[in-house]
């Protein structure tokens, strides 16, 4: 069954690939963004470095160079490439990477057919929820660079984006009474060290809006100046607007008049009644404040998360990314993997039409820093 | 009794500034760093353009071009001397601040034998307790001009930082039971919006240190090799000392073998058993990573409070700088006061030897970004 | 034999590509260097915008968007792609630079069975020599791109690195008496604008040295602290050793004490007895200015040329790059050309291993930044 | 007759400062501009280290670490102040920085009694050049510490600019035949080490113009696109233009639809007839390139400047700064003081209003970076 599932998760980041040509593995176009065949490498190395070499005697590492190259934030391992650098690295080239990832997946076989220790299972389940997290990533960056591409070249016809719904109604709301509610993730699989342990968290009354902000709706605030009104933003949003030029969300062009806005199938005009996606935390919060409401914290939409209609664009809340009470980093690598991230970012929860089905739950905590839009995000009131 | 508060503040600002050099007022090192002529002319102007203009009739503006030059980071009012340029600016000259204040506080004189509204007198004590947080800055920027200047010149030899005491003893642990705590300003008098509203939270079993963490712990963390294990550090923070070649707190200088430190008084050599302070809030985490703790959150800490001995140097929590539920910003120009600055910077609590004595409550929030280092601070250790 | 000559040039490009990878054609790891599918198009482009699509009836443009994406710095004809965004472009793939470069390619052959008027022919002769020139560039950026790669590939074992020959001997001196030389191109063929008008130059005497400093003279001044003594630097090239830390030639790596060098057959040990090659006008002048020497005039050099055994390597002068005198833009687009690049830049004279045989005259004008140094260059001293 | 030099020399330095405020003397609100109280200790440094301290025995100096802070470029001497922190430092004061002008002077005036040997009065003749150089700084310097002060404060009523002629006439032309001209200080006084040697230089046939460039003709150029059309632009100057958004000359500002100026006298409207200042090589380089002329070369223009009316600005030449023909650096710290500087600078002739009666003279080359503007220059077109 680890087998199965094992071979489910590595095969989807290569399909989530094959509408690529070569050339679109290997740039970088901004900071954020990683070329898809650091990706498919990085995933590949992870399988490699903690679970085949201390796991599966004789293992034969396919190229200790590798390690360099495919290492990303685990300064434990040594240097690594640092990442403004990974968009000019041509080789290894694409074929290599996937000649990397069969031998690591045979290898892998091998290893899955025999009997394996608690531990083993451990750090594999890992590796599989953390090619997830790839996974989620390759979407984004595959619609930057192709979005960022002057020839608006489409990634395909049939793509996860056809699954984001439309929005026909005009918000309710649901109100949520004060009291205590327990957050954390509270059930047996597998979850991430950010989501532990669970606990109490006392909460004042509160609500939120039943459905996201639309296209229509967003627009109504351009359209009234929202960008032009600093009233409305943080005093760094309104620095990153101001120095940016900021007029629209991400993948917005007007043309002749039109709002389009470039999709996995190409430039499209913007469609008014669905939610409103890729934008910034700052802009998620003026659109708020200019609607005289705010953003969620982590823990109202947790509490409130059986209620609401989620799973298509994060919903950036106005939570910090910090350590649960009684957080602790594992020893080693492994320990580098949430907790050194905890500070200046902004949680993001509900999922997103990209993500693992794995990875829909309540308690799964998301983080961006507060400039960042190329991820699948959008806006949810909270009063 | 409002203008023996009003006299008594405003004198202290001048009285601080008494042994400065006409040079001294003038130079911006750096971009958080403000001229002490700065901060003495938009304290003054706070005053007349919140309570003169609109409150004093036939007010006599001193100098219409003032507002360009001393208003800060309220939009509202018009175009303002970014910041960066503050230090480029030789007029106004020093004297002309000084008789910008007089004229002011001549008015406000005038004002003030009046029968005041509430509505006068509550932006009036805004105003007082604006200029006290200026009078804060003042001692931190100084210190700044003066400290980074290569003949190290001393302020004075009666100064605040006199006032900060010798720990004697090991620190040991204050124990908090979980449950739920009030948070928030709860008295009658003056406080600033972001305390507000008071409210519950619920808290897990904590522990606080009872004393801060002195020069000579974190030399054993400096000596140990702490700067140079990036196991400690957030990722920010790690490429924060690796970027800036961070080897020690702020002011500190390694002469011949023996660590000095830039006081008020001038160079002097490091008090091993006085607390550690002019840290980040990287440095801080470290520390308290490298020690298995870690830093109390604002909530813990406030909860906390009549418990610990605080107010010597602001401590670093672990919480972010949110609003409190229920918090809105005031309409107009005071309503950009502190709810603009509610993303990426840390919370403090406690207070320095910098703090105006009315400042020093349990509910107040300080905020900076979490590289920053030159205003009083220190280390007090959380599990 | 103007078809000959195009189809030779034309073919030219695509041998030195041949021992690429796809990827290899993408990435763009500094502004100076660019991705060799851009030279292929960009050289294509210049064909299908000033030949074809001018003298060439009913010609079908191939896309009417690559006119966006090839132009270079031909502002006259439209907003192009920045230079620092061509390596963040994956489309056009790079076999559809080649469906791009064949279209052009066999509308140029329809064109040349033609009569054609003597201005097409200018302008594609221009067009070949251009091709030319990116040729050398191609060498220069080919090298860089796997030369910078942390796997060090190989570009083949044939190549122009090859035809470097071995210093024998100790370098002489050819001695120059003073007086009016004529300079500036004075044959029948073709040369580009800025070697017209030839005009005479009074020179005082001089002599040049009759080789080029070797390895083993530059490694002298390596270990004798040349890098550590500003008096050897001009002030901008100090602070661009201090600010880039620059201990050595660019491609030079110090691997367990042996300093070796990236060679388009790999990293292989510095040859003592060849050239030194890839430093930049500051590292060439300061080493002349620490053996008491200097670098040659553009006008010494062209003047002396006939005795001077080169070709192999370009050599830096002292000359600023500036126009002749009676030099005029040509009117439109390709008076950009040159005349816009004249300021602050050095010429280097003499062409190199990767120069095309056409482009080897004594008049010929290269020019850099004084900082480059990714192309063929040495040092040939003055005195 | 010496000791009347040095005291009339160190006197006009003071001369100028003296309509300055203490606040004046201590900002630096670019890198090019240095706080006119570094001025006056620095060339006060150059005495008290080249002279006093090597020549008159028993000298006391004034303050050790001095020489830290008024150092410049002499990098032989040590550590000394990076140029962008001289801003950033309020001490010495004005008024000890005025002490240490009087420490110094009073053992000059001890030296100067004495029988001195060639070689000290040598370096002395030096220190009094390099004040005169340094007062023209201090004039540029002041004008924009006063003209980039938002309250646009005058200088004086009294001062250089009300030297500046009004043009009448449409510029003429001087014609020059070809031929050989000597180029470089023929005479017996002092002069800068970059004037020598003596040499010809060979000529082609020139046309200068006999007037500058009038405000009126450059509004011409602005007003038909002149800073829109990128055809008459250096590649660089055009980069420079778009990314400064340059729309007019230094200190220009259209107010009301009237173009005013910052002059020492406040803001004025421009004058028509006055020659245009204030402006690029890159400007002047447009300039001449809309009119269909181009620059003089450093050659042609002191090879006529005999039949020039000359003095009032200095005119960007489109030659480079480069050593004459057997130019040497001299031996130890004096050796800094122009070869370094000899790259990517162009050459001035011709001096300004500004500059000191002495230093006008025909071999006279000043030099600056091609963006620099805040120096008296303006256009004389050639042909």
């Amino acid at each position: 069954m680890l087998l199965h599932q094992y071979k489910t998760v590595r095969q989807l980041s290569e399909e989530i690939c094959l509408p690529l040509e070569t050339e679109d593995y290997v740039v970088q176009p901004i900071i954020d963004v990683s070329p898809p065949k650091w990706h498919l490498g990085h995933s590949t190395w992870f399988f490699e470095t903690f679970v085949l070499k201390p796991y599966l005697p004789n293992y034969q590492e396919f190229n200790p160079q590798y390690n360099f190259v495919f290492n990303s934030y685990y300064e434990t391992l040594g240097a690594r490439v640092i990442r403004t650098d990974r968009g000019n690295l041509s080789r290894p080239t694409v074929s290599q990477v996937y000649q990397y990832r069969k031998h690591v997946d045979e290898a892998m076989h091998e290893l899955l057919q025999q009997n394996l220790a608690d531990e083993t299972i451990e750090i594999l389940i890992l590796g599989l929820n953390h090619e997830q997290q790839h996974q989620e990533l390759l979407w984004y960056d595959i619609k930057y660079i192709l979005g960022h591409n002057p020839l608006f070249p489409a990634y395909a016809d049939e793509h996860i984006e056809n699954r984001i719904f439309t929005i026909v109604q005009q918000a309710d709301w649901h109100y949520f009474p004060e009291g205590l509610y327990k957050i954390g993730y509270q059930e047996d699989g597998f979850c991430f060290d950010n989501e532990l342990a669970p606990h109490q968290v006392y909460l004042q009354p509160f609500s939120l809006a039943t459905d996201l902000v639309s296209n229509q709706e967003y627009l109504n605030f351009m359209e009234t100046g929202g960008y032009q009104d600093f009233r409305f933003w943080h005093q760094e949003g309104w620095d990153w607007v101001c120095k940016n030029q900021i007029k629209a969300p991400l993948y917005w062009h007007n043309i002749n008049n039109q709002w389009q806005t470039y999709t996995l199938s190409g430039l499209k005009n913007i469609h008014l009644h669905r939610p409103v996606m890729h934008i910034s935390y700052y802009e998620a919060a003026a659109y708020a404040a200019w609607r005289g409401c705010r953003l969620a914290t982590e823990f109202e939409w947790e509490a409130a998360s059986a209620k609401l209609n989620w799973g298509q664009l994060w919903e950036w809340t106005e939570s910090a990314y910090l350590p649960y009470p009684g957080f602790s980093k594992a020893p080693g690598a492994i320990g580098e993997y949430n907790g050194k991230f905890m500070v200046n970012q902004k949680v993001l929860k509900g999922a997103s039409v990209a993500t693992a089905a794995g990875h829909q739950r309540k308690s799964y905590r998301n983080f961006f820093h507060p400039h960042l839009r190329w991820h699948y995000n959008g806006i949810r009131l909270a009063k």
